[in-house]
C-alpha cells in the first residue's frame, strides 16, 4: 500500500514555530520517523503553503496512492476548496493534527474538511501521523456512505 | 500498562442500533477484539448509561489505571460534568468515536470533552478504540500543558 | 397491545409542583385514569429522575412492549443521550407534554427528542397521555422513513 | 359541539404532493374519514391558500363553532398575522401537522402559532386531525391562562 | 433551622482536583468547617455525581429541611431538570460556587438554575457555603414573587 | 478594616422605585442598617448616577480602604469602563445585587464586571450588602490569580 | 389634503380582541373619532386581512391621496412585500401602532416596514392615528433622502 | 412548449418604482418583449400581489404548462408557502430576479424558494426572464434529484 | 400641565452636526418653536452630554412635571441605566427621535429605553417633539400595565 | 466580443467528481460545447486551483476581453480576495454555478463574490455557462451603479 | 498646528494599572514625552473618566484645534454617544490604543468609534500617540468621504 | 535595520482600482515614496496575489530582515494560514491598511491576523506604510508577551 502524507501551510516551520504547542521536531525528522515506522513501502511526503498545490496533489493522488493522510494546517478552518478536492477523490483520506485543535482558539475547533474525511486523529503530536499510517496499513476503515 | 475503556450511553446497543452508521458488531465483540489486540495486559471495560457512574469510574480510575479511553456517546455534546471529571484526573484520557462525528447532525460536531482530553480519534469504527489503545501502549502522548 | 408510559425528571412531583401550570392531579391519579381508559390490556408505568434509567427502560422496552409514550420532562431540551436511546429502538415512541411547551420559557420550545419520535402531542394536560394511548391502540401511525 | 377544520396553503395538493412525506390520501378523502369519525354532528371544512381568508375564517368562527382545528401549512413558520387571529378568538384552537415538523428542514421546527394554540398534535398523518377532533369532543382541554 | 447542603458532580474531588482553582481543602474538611460555624443545629450534607439523585434529594428536602444550599457543579450550566426540581419545592434554595464562574470559560458564565434560586453567592471558595448558611440562619431572604 | 460601599445609577431611588422588585427600604435606611452591623469601624458610602464618578471613587479607594462592595446598578450590564476601573485596583472588590439578576430580563443576566470582581452575591435584597461586609471583615477571600 | 388610513390583519377585531392590550374601542369607533378630528376633509379608511389587498391599496393611493397612515398589524414584522409597496410610492407614509411594540414579545420589536416609512408613532392607542393625521395635515414631514 | 411567467408582489409597479434599481420599462413592455423573443408559442403571463393567488396559479400550472418562470418579488425572502407550492409541482420552475439580490439589503440575499427551484438567474434586468425562457425552450435543464 | 423636555448627548450640536440627517435648526431654535406651540404653560428644557445628569433630571422630574419628553441621543441604544431611571418614575415619558432610527445604521434600530416609555415618535425632525407635546397636553395616553 | 471563461478549484475534476451532482461531462467537453455555441469569436478558457492565479487572470482580463464568466468553485464561499479582484476591473463579470448552490449544504448558499458580479446564473449544469455567454453576446446587461 | 490629545476612562491609572499590559510609564510621563516630540507647538492634554466630559471636549475642540487624538479606553467598545460626538466635528480625529486591542478579550476587538475616525493606530504603547501626532503634523491624512 | 514590506492580493491594482477608496497612486509610486522616506537603508518590497507566496516570504524574512510591514488585502479577513505564518516568526510584524477597514463593509472590520501582529495602523492611505516604517526604525515597539 502506497501512502501520501500531505502537510499544509506553515508545517514546514515545525520545530521552529511555537515549540510549546507543536514540539521541537522538524518536519524532516517527523517524516523520517514515519518512514522508519513503515517498514516495507515508504510513504511519499508533500508539503506546500499553497492551497492550490495541495488541491493538485489530492487530484493526482488517486492514480498513485491507496491512501492519503492530510494535516491541512490552518486551511482546515476555512478552505472549502480543499474540502471539495478531498470529496472528489475515491481513496481514503485521514485528517490529522499535531495538537488537540479543540483545546485552543475558538476558530481552530471547526474543521471544514472533517465531514468529507474518513477519520480524524488529533492531539498526539507527531504520533498522530503514525496512528493514521497504521489505520491505513491495517485497513482500519469503515465502509459506509456516511463515514 | 493497565487501561480502562469507558463507553457511555447507548453503546450497549451497538450492533442492534442503526447498523448503517455504527456497524453490526456488538460491544462485547468489539471488546473481545480489543482484548486480543492487547497481547499482554488486558484492558478493563466499563459501560453505563448513567452520567454519574461514568464520572465515578473516571474518579477511581486514577488509582488503578495508567490510561483511559472514553467514548462518551451523546454525552459528548453536552455533559460539562463529564468534562470536569476528565479534567480532575491526572492520567491521560483519549476520546474516541465510532463514526466521524463531523459528518453527521450539527449537534454532533461539538465535543465539550475534547478540550480536556489528550487526543481524539474518530471515524474508524471499532478500530478507533484499537488506535487509542496503541497510542497509550506505545506512549504516543505529547507532554504539554495544553494538549 | 402492551404499552409502556415513561415519565422523566420531576414528574413524580405532579400535583405538588406549580399546579397553575401542571394541574392538581398527582402522577398516580393520572396513571389510574389512563389505565381506566385502556379497558383491555393495562399499560405499564415507569418514572425516574435519572437519565440513565430512562435510557435503560427504553432499551429493554423492545422486548415487552409494542409502543412507548414518553414525557421526558426537562430532559426534552438537552438530553441527546435520550434521543439516541429512542432512535435505537424499533417500536413507535410518542412524545407527550402536559403543557404547551411553546407557550413558556424559550428553552422549553426546543425538543431534542422530537426529531426521532413518531409523533408529538402537547398542551392537553393529562389528556395528552390519553390521546397518545389512543393513537397507539388504534394504529394511528404513519409508515414512513422520516417520521 | 360544532367543529371547524381549517387547512392552509398547499394542503389542497395532498395526495398529489410529495406522497413520501404526506401520504397518498387526498384532502377530500381525509375530510370524509374525519366526518365518519364524528358520528353525530359533522365538522365543517375550510381550505385556502390565502393567509387573509384563513384569518377571516378564524374571526367568524367564534359565532358558529365551539372549537377549531388548524393545519396552517407553511404559514405555521412565519405568519404572525395568523397567530394574532388565533389569539383574538375565545374558542379553543388546536394546531395539527401531518408530518413530524421537528424531523424535517430546520425552518419547519419553529411554529409561530404554537404559543397561542391550546394544544399541538403532529406526526400522525391524517390521524392528527382525528386525535384533535377527539380532544375537542371529549373536552380534553386544560383550563389555564398559559396553555 | 435545619439546612441541607447539596454538592453536585466532581465536588467529591475537591482538594485533589485543579487546586489552583478550587483550593486544597477536601469536601470533608469544608463540611467540617461549615458544621463548626453552625454552633447549634448542624446541617446535613449530600454529594452525588448523579443528576437524578440530586433531584431526588431536592424533592424530599421539603419535609425535613427549612433551607437548601446547592453547588451543582457543572450541572449548573445545562441541567434544566435540576432547575425544575428546585422550582418544584417551596423552601428557599441558595446557589453557591467556589470560584467566580464569570471569570472562567464562557460556558461557565451561564447558570440555568439561577433564575429559580433565591440568591446566588460565588467566588469565596469554601466561604461561599458559610455565607449562604449565614443568609439562611439569619433570615436574609427577600419575600418576592420574582426573587 | 475600612470598607467602601459604592452604589451606582438609580440606587438613590430605592424604596421609591418598583418596590415589588427592590423592596421599600430607602438607600439611607439600608446604609444605616449596614453601619449597625459593622459594630466597630463604620463603612463609608458613596452613590452616584455618573459612571465617571464611580470610576474616580474606585481609583482613590486604594489609598483609604481595604475592601470595596459595589452594586453598579444597570452599568453592570455594559460598562466596560467600570470593569477596567475595578481591574486597575489591588484591593478586593465584591459585586452585589439586591435582586437575583438571573431571574429577570435577559440583558440583566450578563455582568461585564463579574469577571474582575473577587466574588458576587445577589438576590438577598439589602442583606446582599451585609453578606459582602461579612465576607470582607472575616477575610472570606480566596487567594488566586483567577478569582 | 386627502388622507388614506390603512389597517392590516386583525385590526377589524379591535375592541373584541385582547382589550387589556388594545383597548375596548372598535375600529369603527376609532375611525369616527379620527374623522371628527379632521374638521375639513375626512380621511378614507381601508382595512383588510390580505397582504395583497393592502399592497393594491398602497399602489393606487398615489393617484387620490396626499398621505397614507398605516397600521400593518402583525405584517409589520415580516412582510417585505408590504415594505416594497410602501417604497414604491412617492407620497408620505406614516407607520402607527396602538401599543408600544417594543414593550411586548420579542418578535414585535422588529418592524420591516419602518425603514421605508417617513415616520413612526406607537404606544398612544387610538391617538397614534390622530397624531399621525396631525403630522400630515400640518406638514410635519422632514425633507430628506433618507427619511 | 407552453411557458407560464409568474410575477409576484409590486412587479406591476415596474417602471414606476425605484427606476434606478429596476429600470424604466413597465411590466407590460417587458412581457411584450419576452413574447417577441418566443417566436412560436407565446408564454402566458400572470401577476398578483397575493401570495395565495400565486400559489393557486402554481398548482394549476401543471396541467397546462411545461415550464414556469417566477419572480416572486419580496415573497422570495419569507414565503415558505410559495416554496411548498413550487415543491408540490412536477414541472421545472426557474427563479428570476431583475436586480442582483446579493448586492442589496441583507434580507434580500436569502431566497427561501431557491432550494426547490431548478435554476436561478438574477441581475440581468428584463433579460433575466429571456434567459430563463431560453433555458426552458432549449431544454437547458439538468436531470437530478437535487438540482 | 408642566412638561420637561430632555435632550441627551450631542443634541446641543444640532444645526452644526450632519445637517443632511438632522436638519439645520439649532436646539435653541427648536426649543423656541416648541415653546411657541405651547401657548399657555411653557415647557422646561434640559440638555446634557452626561448620562448621570440625565438620570438625575429624570429622578427629580416627578416632583415638578406631569410629563417628560426624551430624546436620549445615542444613549438610546445602550444605556440601561437611563432605562431604569425612566422605569423608576411614575409620570408618563415619551421617547422621540429626529430621524427615523430604523432607516439608518443597524445599531440605531435598537432602543433599550423604548420598552419602558409610554409611547415613541420618530422621523418627524423637530416636529417629533411637537407631536409628543400634543400627546401629553391632550392626554393622548393609554392606561395600561404594559404600555 | 472576446469572452474569458474562468473556472476555479476542482472544476478540472468535472466528470470524475460526484457525477450525481455535477454531471458526467468533463470540463474539456463542456468548453468545447461552449465554443460551438459561440459561432464567431471563440471564448478563451482558464482553469486553476490557485486563488492567486484566478486573481491574476482577472487583473489582466481587462486588456483583452470584453466580458468574464466565472465559476469560482468553493472559493465562492470565502474568497474575499477574489471578490476584490472582480470589483477592481471594469468589464462585466457573470457568476455561474453548475448546481443550484441554494439546494445543498448551508455553507454553499452564501456567495461572497455575488455582490460585485453583474449577474448570477446557477443550477443549469453546463448550460449555466451557455446562458452567461448568451447574456454577454446579446448585451443582456443592466447599466446601474448597484447591479 | 494645534493638537488636542484626549484620554478616556482609567488612563489616569497608567503605570499603576496592569503594567504587564500597559507598561510602567504614568500618563504624565507619556504626555511629557509627546510634548518633547512636538518641538514647536505643544499639544494640549485632556483626560476624564466621564463620557460626558469627553463629549464636551470634542465639541469645543473644533474652535481651537486642528486635530484630535483620542484613546477612549473601554468606552471604545460601547459608547455610541462618543461616536456621534466624533462624527459631529469636522477636524480629523485619530483613534489610538496602547495595546493591540485585537489580541485581548473578545469585547475589546470591537471599536464602535473606529468607523467615524480618520485613522487608527494600536499596539505601540506610548508610541501609538507619537505616531498619531506625526500623522497629524505631517498631514498624513487621506481626503475621502468614507475614511 | 532592514525592513520587508509585503502587499497581498489586489494591491498591485492600486491606482487602477476604486480610486475613491484607495487613492490614485500606483503601488510603484507608493513604494518609491516609502523608499525616499527611508533615507539610509531602503526596504525591500514584495507583492503577491498568492496566499502561499506571502507565507513563504514571511518564513524566509526572519533571516534577512529585522521587521515586516504587511498589508494582507482581503486575506486579512479569513486567512488563518497567514496568521499562523506571522505567529511563527520572531521578528516584529506590523499590519497596515490604506483605508479605515472599520468604516466599510461588515466583513472588513474583522482582522484574523491582528491578534498576532505587534501593532496595527489603518486609514492613512499610503502614509499608513510610512508610519509603520517609522515605528520600526525608531523602535516604537512594546515588549510584551501579549502584544
Amino acid at each position: 500500500m502506497k501512502i501520501l502524507i500531505i502537510n499544509g501551510p506553515n508545517l514546514n516551520r515545525l520545530g521552529k514555530r511555537e515549540p510549546e504547542i507543536y514540539g521541537t521536531d522538524t518536519l524532516e525528522q517527523i517524516n523520517r520517523e514515519i518512514s522508519t515506522y513503515c517498514s516495507e513501502e515508504k510513504p511519499d511526503f508533500f508539503q506546500s503553503n499553497h492551497e492550490g498545490e495541495l488541491i493538485n496533489q489530492l487530484h493526482t493522488a488517486v492514480e498513485k496512492y491507496q491512501g492519503v493522510i492530510i494535516n491541512a494546517g490552518a486551511l482546515t478552518h476555512y478552505s472549502y476548496a480543499l474540502r471539495d478536492a478531498i470529496a472528489s477523490i475515491s481513496i481514503p483520506v485521514i485528517e490529522v493534527h499535531l495538537s488537540n485543535i479543540h483545546g485552543r482558539e475558538d476558530f481552530r475547533s471547526r474543521s471544514v474538511i472533517a465531514p468529507v474525511c474518513h477519520g480524524s486523529i488529533s492531539g498526539f503530536g507527531k504520533f498522530s501521523y503514525i496512528l493514521a499510517v497504521k489505520a491505513l496499513l491495517e485497513g482500519f476503515l469503515v465502509k459506509s456512505d456516511r463515514i
